[in-house]
């Protein structure tokens, strides 16, 4: 790792702060398995924010955990959830989600976000029991290519979907970077009204593990701790899930961190853009995706550590560079710098 | 929480020097899931410790999700694993066994410790196509009721399995005060030669989250990361147990908080043993069960946390302490004055 | 199989006037999938018979199937069923119901029959969420013991279970010979307004194959025939359960073949008892029971297929007998004969 | 069902010849769960057919069955099968394969026919455990668009899975058509020798119910009849699918059927193309997929049943007109003469 890395939003630990409080509160003695005040403390918090104070609220380490027991807890054992080929859950997930018994649907999009027509093509293709039972629909915010869904775009898929008699979940691994994006226009609260469950990703945005999942429709509340128990998902010290949540939600260190990771994104997307390279998809959040010719990647990656995503055309290659709560603008200056000696033939 | 709890050995957050390390290297770019230098130097030094090279070592978060990955990576979908009736796996995990698919074949036992005749009588019923399998067996060390194997119980045990090609999987979540009770004749290495399977439980032995699964048996070694991502196990930031293993283990902090812990307990049953009072199970671990006077129970239970674990008689029930790597002398001593001013009647 | 066997009821194909309609309407094109006028009419009888003209009612081809398609339609993931130590899905379906991930609450039963205390018990231990929640009750009906409820006893269980929300499944498998059996005091009727769904057995009362399930609860119904598509269970000639259960149900055929089964058991267990031998539980339906000695075991058995169940002592066993609507009288005669001259020591 | 059904191969029940022999040997007593002397003699008859005598067989009551206890015999949890899209078992299983939680790797085909290169890009695809790992391929021959192999293709699809290790598994449902096509080129015995695993469909070829699973590959074989029972496919009274496929084989009755349902087809297509209409796929087994006028199909649909598969575009549509061992020619030759009588606007 002598290399920068722009390779994901996890290569850090925690922000000072939440490990700070982490140490400060090691004696204390409090309850187990997420019955302790720290976590009480930060469901209040976040009911807050999101103006619902009868929202579930559930503290897991992780997110393919989290979406798998969201998902498996909403569908019976003949339901499917409808989603995109990029998802995560149906492509990095490792089948998590058909471990639990239940069909992905998959929709081939344009640029990773779900619109109202690709669902409806599912429902129409369903029609008897000899298929399976679209009753789920999954979107991610960011989604997997770094956009990010406007209002009036999550109105009309949470209007279609009531409509529909289908659940509405969103993944937030990275809604901290997608509430903060320039393209957003709604607030977490305004999310909260349009989804029947989603999550808020704290491990990409500056927590050491952690996304809290948040139930708004009241059907998929009952008996929610006992699927977090039989997934192996009910932590010991669930305490220490709660003091992250706390930390990030009570200044709005949550907001911060993520302003920072997408200013860092823009810094690199605007650099970028100068050198008149082009990109697979717009950028919005803290994942761009700029293409760039072979020889270029080759070079540059003697010094930064990145993905390359695909292959765009016999020369050119996309990459996806992440930034993060702990992205050092120092080095997204001197990428820029290295990425125009580079292209300047120097 | 205004009482002192001996409730349980989770009921604080982690160990100074976990913590501080967590915050030193938290700046530090690394790999995620598992794939950072933390975690490849804690599992070096495991290795190290239990004189075997060639073993596979898993970090993940906690005991429940060890367990149902472990056990399902290890039977066909008709096999089933021999446990204790009052195991974790059969009675605490909300079903996590089950819900892989597999049956448990409960035996009762007089102290939580299997038998190799327990283990007998399960195979000689099972004949046929019309019965699941018994193709592995879980033992805990410490059990549920406090008890440790010795070296000649684990060492039959272990024989039986090998030449009836039974896996032997160990539940290590009280590994640590198991391996320093001083009914304890066996080393961690000599263990690692013993079964196919174990894990080193660092949750209840001073860390925040962590279990370290160690594969010996090279058959079930492959392709282990795949059950690890697809049950929502393998965490982004992996780095963050491997720095509390390294914490661990580098200089036996492992051991020290463990012996602590016995220390504590032994100290409670030598001063209730003092009062003429028995126990459901002989002491040896860092979980001890006294029998006690409801009435005493009552009143005692004002100013201590901890749990009733059974009715014993009409008058007397019997009740579980437990100490850990925090519990402090002051309150062991306290504990025991005020059992004997309530005895005395005063 | 020169031997005359008594192994089970199974042993035999079905009876004539069965094969000869599904040989009279062979050439007769009707819809696939179980939507055919066969099953219609069937099911039409069949809710006559059990006086609910709303009953769901669904034919599958074995027992098992019914059971774990049945337990699993009604239960989330981390809901359990309650069944005697004894019952067939316990110890004689290969796991079934756990592959569906659900556990087994098991309890000891003196006679395979379930009692309300027995099921308080699992309830009062089931507390919490590290526990799986007990959510419905598994009965069979005769037992695999060979003894048969009364209407007292469904009674009690039914209110019980209505009372602590736990749905209540009736085994049906043997349901002719129970409903047949000289203890037994209910009708078929009766029985439908007592549990929540159950199966009449055809596999073991003269048909090819065939299980007709029964679902009485509302609650049930919904999309029952996507678990049966699920899990394999829609045949594409559904006709010919319906054919089946419209022999076995227009003239009351069922009934028929159950009485001679069961007149067949009795005259067994007459004879068996005039020479003085006693019985593991009193015999009331087709299977029974009888305790002889060890040798006189050896000797019947060149001349007759049947089980050893269980040992008795040093010097007795216990054997199975299960006669069906096949059995022939002749051969129950020679039975008795031949185990006379065996214990008179000719 | 007044009108003339080219619905579906399972719109009767089944040939007089297995009709007369279940009533022949109704009364003879055998062994149960598929280990009598029918099952013995049909397994022997169809591994000389195949000229495998070490080949594993068992027989199941319907196509997802098999399909779903194959597959899952055959994988690991994280392990993935390649299908086409359009594979009975990505569509019109229920979700049956992932309830057993294995993720389908689907493709798009042209013709519903698998390639060496589709499978090649799965691999390609999945590169470490974020994601699922593909070990099998599922093929069907005939596929869901009446398309057969030829002994090339499937030689290229056999030689690119072993070097690949990957199990190659045949859906058989209509195998008898496929081998009766003019198109193929290969015996039952040389498909034998190209795939791990297959089977032989009997419900769409004349049986009341009956598939039987052919195991060439030798891993595949072990304890398989526990797989049959813990998902409820052995039938108490196997002697049943023992019967049928012992009529089916001993005289080639099974070959004589698909001939005559491939000649009807035949007989259909040939009248259809003389009316210059084409189809979506080239008829080369009992199913046959013509285009026709919506105009034409509304009419013609009042005195024949059959299934409208798609939209071809504005004024026409894809029909599927299946044909089966039962198909009377009369009604075959009636369809034509009815369909130029509409085609002349008469």
């Amino acid at each position: 790792m002598a290399k920068y890395s722009f390779r994901n939003d996890y290569s850090e630990g925690a922000h000072r702060q939440i490990l700070e409080t982490l140490l400060d509160t090691s004696l204390i003695q409090d309850e187990g398995y997420g019955e302790d005040e720290y976590c009480k403390e930060a469901i209040s918090l976040i009911r807050e924010k999101i103006q619902n104070p009868q929202a579930d609220i559930h503290f897991v380490s992780g997110g393919t955990q989290a979406n798998l027991i969201v998902i498996s807890s909403m569908l019976k054992s003949y339901e499917s959830i409808v989603a995109a080929t990029t998802s995560h859950i149906f492509t990095h997930e490792a089948g998590a989600i058909e471990y639990t018994g239940h069909k992905i649907n998959n929709v081939e999009t344009k640029n990773g976000k779900l619109k109202v027509c690709d669902i409806q093509s599912v429902i129409d293709f369903h029609t008897d029991e000899h298929m399976v039972k679209p009753k789920a629909v999954f979107i991610s915010n960011a989604t997997e290519l770094g956009t990010v869904y406007n209002k009036k775009e999550l109105e009309e898929l949470s209007a279609f979907c009531k409509k529909n008699k289908l659940y509405l979940y969103l993944d937030g691994a990275r809604l901290g970077s997608a509430l903060c994006s320039e393209y957003n226009d709604f607030s977490i609260s305004e999310l909260a009204k349009l989804v029947d469950v989603f999550y808020i990703g704290g491990t990409k945005n500056g927590a050491l593990i952690g996304e809290a999942i948040v139930i708004v429709n009241e059907q998929l509340k009952e008996n929610f701790r006992f699927h977090l128990k039989q997934k192996g998902a009910l932590l010991a010290k669930g305490r220490i899930l709660g003091i992250q949540f706390l930390e990030l939600f009570k200044d709005d260190l949550f907001f911060d961190l993520a302003k920072h990771a997408n200013l860092m994104a823009t810094n690199l997307s605007i650099g970028i853009k100068k050198l008149e390279y082009s990109f697979l998809t717009e950028p919005a959040s803290n994942q761009i995706f700029p293409i760039l010719p072979n020889t270029i990647i080759e070079k540059i990656s003697e010094k930064y550590g990145f993905y390359v995503w695909s292959k765009f055309d016999e020369n050119n290659s996309v990459i996806r560079l992440v930034t993060s709560w702990a992205t050092q603008e120092k080095f997204v200056n001197e990428f820029i710098e290295d990425l125009e000696i580079l292209g300047s033939g120097k």
